[in-house]
């Protein structure tokens, strides 16, 4: 891949900026929240929670892409609109989910940064239309997709004109099924190294574990990813989805302690 | 999966009628075409070669889905206008994937039958848009979809109303590199044994290898598929793109003849 | 990989005779029996019953790879004597899998042919052991190797001066839990168009799903397999172990017959 | 998996002691050393440089398992004698991989630590053999192992009385071919949390590009592993093997201090 926008040849690493939030610079982003938003109340209880535990950006999902047709799809609208509420209330931005083209124009005035999920990273489409807007994009690579592949979807977004585009490394499906997805940290070192786009990394999607949620955000840093991206509620066993995954707000407040102390170990 | 839609539980085996083809009913069927529509002549040079060689239907792509932007995107409404032409004209129905939920309305004027293709396969948005429609639908397997995950999709669409579903097993990725995919039959008899819908095969996008497309066709009919969808051109060597897993159109017809014979081996 | 003693450019396809048995020459030959080798009566009458059926060729585990050192490893020597015993009693040769390098020379006092299992594929030590005898070898693919390992597998013997080698294709290991593992035919495919071994088909571990197994079976002959090895007993649900994926005899007289009409479908 | 010797339910946490070197106490361990022993000189010129760096104990294979049987097969018991002198002229303790049951027995004169490669991780033949001795066991995952196959594999050692085995995670075969495998820290952590036995890293095989092995060896200290197993050479380029995920020495050096630091970034 000679020349493409995604590559470092072309010019100099990009930050993202969320409002004042800075994606790719020297200080780490942490983004978290629950899997679904569920209701104003407990979202808004859980998004003080995690800003007390120093969480600079918030997550949940309006529209869910769910397996089956018959389970929980999200609050659609109602929910972007509980978003924008809590997102204002608490003065933190949020990113959410988009799935279908004809969402992204109306998403806009409601969210800070869209979100492009696993299953819709080679949905060349909405790729294109999201990158028609201004709002910044949080690019989740495909369960099975190629590092190549998933470089070209953010080149999809790019050479529309958004170059506000930040990569999120999520795992990747392998045979092995004692965890969800195996979360691929070689790709991490790679894209920091060769490519423009800053790096997050979500080790919820990419164990499908919660105890050992917190020692792969550590690593996630240590191989130097730009921030992380955690499914967190007040009562995680109480999540309507995802709860095998999702850590309590308290157990993300201990580790950006860990983080923030600079420890390896 | 319990009592749902796909389920044989649910009711009876599913013929899918495209025109004046069943797919799913005694008779196998034998979809074919070039990768992309690439011009009219073409496209109706192919098209009576083919119909010549007994395939039934017609298959090519307007709307590319292609890793890199700046590949090929095909002809788009263009490409709906040549196929809508050399339907008409050779009087044999067509395939073509659509791609955005915004191009499904149109589509259906131009179209005979609505293919969702692998990288779609997780748009739920999209499975529910043609869900709504009368079209059948043609569902292409995902690179790395389970068998329950490809099923459920068509429960996507069949919730909405339309079970006109014709599943299609296109490989699989997996670490082999010697072949573009992995074409797993296995899904193909389980599919036959357990769900409703008619199953065909795509040997081209299942190998990657045009010399052992023939080979695994025969083998997809032994296993009890309903059809084939193999990518032809009167010139392979030329073909705007996927030229490697192209054959022949005199290649396509002696594919038919060995089935035909009904020989094994 | 030019010039290797695999590739038909270092001379004609290689038949491999297993006695009077012929694997690579005009007849489908079938191998089949149970799992594992439990004991002499139980053997006899499987022996009798699958030679009614038209099998020309018994198998039956003495030596176990198990996942579990706690489970049923075999009856080891105990089992080479029932394999030989059964053997002569029935006329008809006998493949059994060998793990171990010091059971090489004892080994082929008992037995046929010398299987080389999934687990060892990459046992060099163990290849070029059996490279120094003149016993047939049956090497079945690795659980996750790519054609080519496979083939160099089959060089290591081969480089030893045994060039009767006959490969099994007994499915990949991918993402896909609904089948133990993917049976990959392409292989099949490449391997009789431009390699000179045989190659045969066990469509019992490449599915894990007994109800499979005989439409498999077809596709593998239909796609150019030089026979099947196929997983029987007389009482399947009573095998010491693989019950799942065991056919009773009567089911594998039946693939036999349906192969033996020569009907694609 | 209940009541293994592989389990914490069954006792306290392993540390193995290899000489005077501890894997899985407090200290971190340092394994270095050429994919291949070369020759004397470069052996003991590396070994030198390994030291200085703090380098813990060596590695360095004797007898190398290729995929080609026509590739350079190691030195074999030459090599085991290079093994032995380097080992006493430097005073380090050193690792190297056993393939065949039958060499087990002389290796141990020559070895500190006996090496189960990738490729026989299945191979219960060797691993009961080496269960048999009291010489520390080095057990790489499979390259398409489960987590829970691994663990039995070690089961397979402790079983035969030695309970001295470290684990050592060295990446998996996935769809992705831009990394030679992919690192799989999840397993790491859960061993970490579950299981008896110390566990290190191997970054070289786990990436295949030695440009990102610096930062994935910091991951992996991060994520909890005893250790790290690096591949190194003086002069990497002309390694005899594996030339593209070699370090240097200097390299090296440099991996322990970022690590000894104890920064996480």
């Amino acid at each position: 891949m000679k020349d493409l926008l995604v590559d470092l040849k072309s010019g100099n690493k990009i930050k993202v900026k969320v409002k004042d939030v800075t994606i790719g610079g020297e200080e780490k982003v942490f983004i978290s929240g629950p899997c679904s938003v569920e209701d104003l109340d407990t979202m808004i209880n859980i998004a003080k929670e995690l800003k007390l535990a120093g969480v600079h950006m918030l997550r949940g999902g309006a529209f869910k892409p769910r397996t089956s047709p018959y389970d929980f799809q999200g609050l659609q609208y109602e929910g972007l609109k509980i978003i924008k509420e809590v997102s204002n209330e608490v003065n933190m931005p949020f990113v959410t989910e988009i799935m279908d083209t004809r969402d992204v124009e109306k998403a806009i005035e409601y969210v800070d940064m869209i979100q492009i999920g696993s299953r819709n990273m080679y949905n060349y489409s909405l790729l294109k239309e999201v990158g028609k807007t201004n709002k910044p994009i949080l690019l989740k690579r495909g369960m099975s997709a190629t590092l190549a592949e998933w470089l070209y979807a953010a080149e999809y977004i790019m050479s529309e004109g958004n170059i506000n585009v930040v990569l999120c490394e999520r795992g990747i499906r392998t045979f092995e099924s004692y965890t969800r997805n195996t979360l691929d940290l070689n790709s991490v070192a790679v894209v920091k190294q060769k490519y423009r786009l800053p790096i997050i990394v979500d080790p919820s999607h990419g164990t499908g574990l919660r105890e050992i949620v917190p020692a792969m955000s550590v690593a996630a840093i240590a191989v130097g990813a730009d921030g992380l991206m955690v499914e967190s509620h007040i009562s995680p066993d109480n999540s309507v989805s995802d709860a095998r995954e999702t850590i309590s707000t308290d157990a993300m407040k201990k580790i950006i302690e860990r983080i923030n102390t600079n420890k390896l170990f």
